[in-house]
């Protein structure tokens, strides 16, 4: 594995509000992301230096767009520059960062965008179960009638009874989520949420509450990354890209050995924290894939911030709010700041560049004095994840 | 621009027949084309020596599959291996290729596997339309009843007017790609036909008849990439990836200043010859992606095979046949070894891989002691095209 430490910086980050955004397409969405990403830059940065863009995206929106790349070259004033669509599940824009950062890294271009969308809002509910539900198992979970719901739910059961993680636990993690998502601007609920509240929700699979699901969205976000050493020519904050890593995992939960654990995601860290040559004990703040409560729990412990099994001791200990060990999720994760599949991953750098400037637009979300980030992405029910670490 | 002359090789390709596969699931057609990779490794591959896999896919099957990175990584026997889906439309996999080439020559992996799989037979009509025409511009284009042989035979009819272009000489890119195709035992259509065939047969949209336009496949395939300094352990005939470069263009024909030229495929060759310090004469063998004949003729030209409007010519001299200048598309090309969409782009690289070991099947359709290939795969009416050129 190479050591891609401080060989690439993001530069510049946008994101659009998430959220139901019937009126806006995936053009409108890319443009106001990119846009903002640009204007990001405070020296200034011009639409031709990006040599290259990954875009995230499902592709679960009613919209009737297809080769995503091209269009979003074409809509943001960038045609004749060379574009991939990256399709990871819920995975996209984080494989996609990941990507244009290796290319970066080595020096394949000076200067590239990635950026990720969807558009989900809109799409009927037995559309948005077939898109949603194909980036799963499809012959033993999906048609058997399993959903991702469903799906965590037997995760978060058995994460009960192996190790005594409770539901008022699993709660917690709504809550905090939307405390942090109240002070986010950019997020689809910004409001908090009491533990009652939580428990006292909707049933949609047991153990989980309508409350314990994150919800559908539309959104768009973006990272413009470039060479390190050019970097100090557009900032004076640059935000290092110094780690990443990603692994994959059986598409359907019950063919693992253990399904408390998403190994793809103690792989994709254990790559990123080899490569950053750091450990989960140096990460000041991170973002990572709360779809679920349960999924935010298990993330504690696949990522290595706290002990197998003890992820629900760790959010009701408070270690993971604001002001606590380790601050997960500030933006309100997936669960309050939304989860527009596509546009994610890019989603989260966003965050943990503003974290690591200093500069999120509420002080009362701001982790203070963060050093290095981290961002845990993942597709399906664990069948795919990628692990990023940033450092100012 | 980076050099990444000789950095990487191709130890081994794979491909599945093209056709008509009704009876063979992605999983089936990623196994038999990467089963056939590995033991296409002179002295012996072993799966877990792949440490990320890149596959092209579209997504037109009607196969009810989702998720094709973790599903390949599964399927082939390569669970937590790092794997994403890389969809440009019918460029998926020669992008992948790109990105995996790029990956390994910078020394990001040791070695990667890329593939491309599609199902398009067992999809109706109307749902088929749909799939392929929204990788074209849908609001300009696909709404107002435009469809890919109607966008093609707009770039033929110009063609024809600006330069003399006649049917005949379209329907020669046909007579010369059956012809290849009748000795490709992994073609979808193995036989040759006359060039009256060709001219009497069903008109499509006029000058394109069904002979003019390729069709629709299910198949896969694959070609695994190592570093080029590792290549020897595996083989003698190791295939070098000399140079790879990409563009993009706007999703509708009609926006483009000069409708007969592909400019993505011209941005896409200038960078790959830069890259391998070539030009096109040095070019000994090529697969082109010839959706439609009137594509094969803007190849020759944007490639720089010949002078611009000078396409038709070429092929109507023979140039392009085996044992001509330039033999384009030994396989049989898109129109007679078929496009199974993200299939098509290592399809290609498997053609070009053969073709430079001097190891076809069949005598007959090995171009003579070529040195040096070329891939050209395009996405949507030219909206983005990938160029990889590759040195024995």
């Amino acid at each position: 594995m190479v050591k891609c430490m401080e060989k690439a910086a993001v530069i510049g980050v946008g994101q659009t509000r998430f959220g139901e955004l019937i009126n806006k397409g995936y053009r409108e969405l890319l443009l106001e992301a990119f846009n903002e990403a640009k204007n990001d830059v405070p020296k200034g940065f011009d639409a031709d230096e990006v040599q290259s863009i990954f875009i995230g995206n499902l592709g679960c929106g009613g919209s009737q767009l297809g080769n995503l790349s091209s269009l979003a070259a074409e809509s943001l004033g960038l045609i004749g520059v060379p574009a991939t669509r990256v399709e990871n599940a819920c995975a996209s824009s984080g494989y996609a960062f990941m990507l244009g950062a290796m290319a970066v890294s080595h020096g394949e271009y000076d200067c590239v965008l990635v950026c990720g969308v969807e558009k989900m809002r809109d799409v009927s509910g037995e559309k948005g179960r077939y898109w949603l539900g194909i980036s799963g198992d499809t012959e033993w979970e999906r048609l058997a009638g399993m959903t991702f719901p469903g799906n965590y739910a037997l995760i978060a059961s058995r994460h009960m009874y192996e190790y005594g993680t409770t539901r008022e636990q699993l709660a917690l993690v709504s809550v905090k989520n939307h405390k942090n998502g109240a002070s986010n601007p950019k997020a689809q609920f910004q409001r908090s949420i009491t533990l009652e509240a939580v428990l006292n929700s909707m049933m949609v699979a047991y153990p989980l509450t309508i409350f314990d699901c994150c919800p559908t969205s539309d959104g768009a976000s973006a990272a413009i990354i470039c060479r390190a050493d050019l970097a100090k020519r557009y900032t004076d904050t640059p935000v290092y890209v110094v780690g990443y890593g990603a692994g994959s995992d059986t598409l359907a939960v019950h063919t693992r050995k253990d399904p408390t654990t998403l190994s793809a995601s103690v792989k994709a860290a254990n790559k990123a924290f080899t490569m950053a040559n750091l450990e989960a004990k140096d990460i000041d703040v991170a973002e990572v894939h709360d779809c679920f409560t349960i999924a935010e729990i298990c993330a504690y412990e696949d990522i290595g911030f706290c002990k197998k099994g003890e992820g629900g001791k760790f959010v009701m200990e408070g270690h993971t709010q604001i002001g606590g060990k380790i601050p997960i999720n500030p933006s309100g994760g997936l669960k309050s700041k939304g989860h527009p599949i596509g546009a994610t991953g890019t989603g989260q750098i966003y965050e943990i560049v503003k974290q690591l400037r200093g500069d999120t637009e509420k002080r009362n979300r701001q982790v203070s004095n963060a050093e290095v980030g981290l961002t845990q992405n993942v597709g399906g029910s664990g069948a795919s994840a990628v692990v990023s670490i940033l450092r100012r």
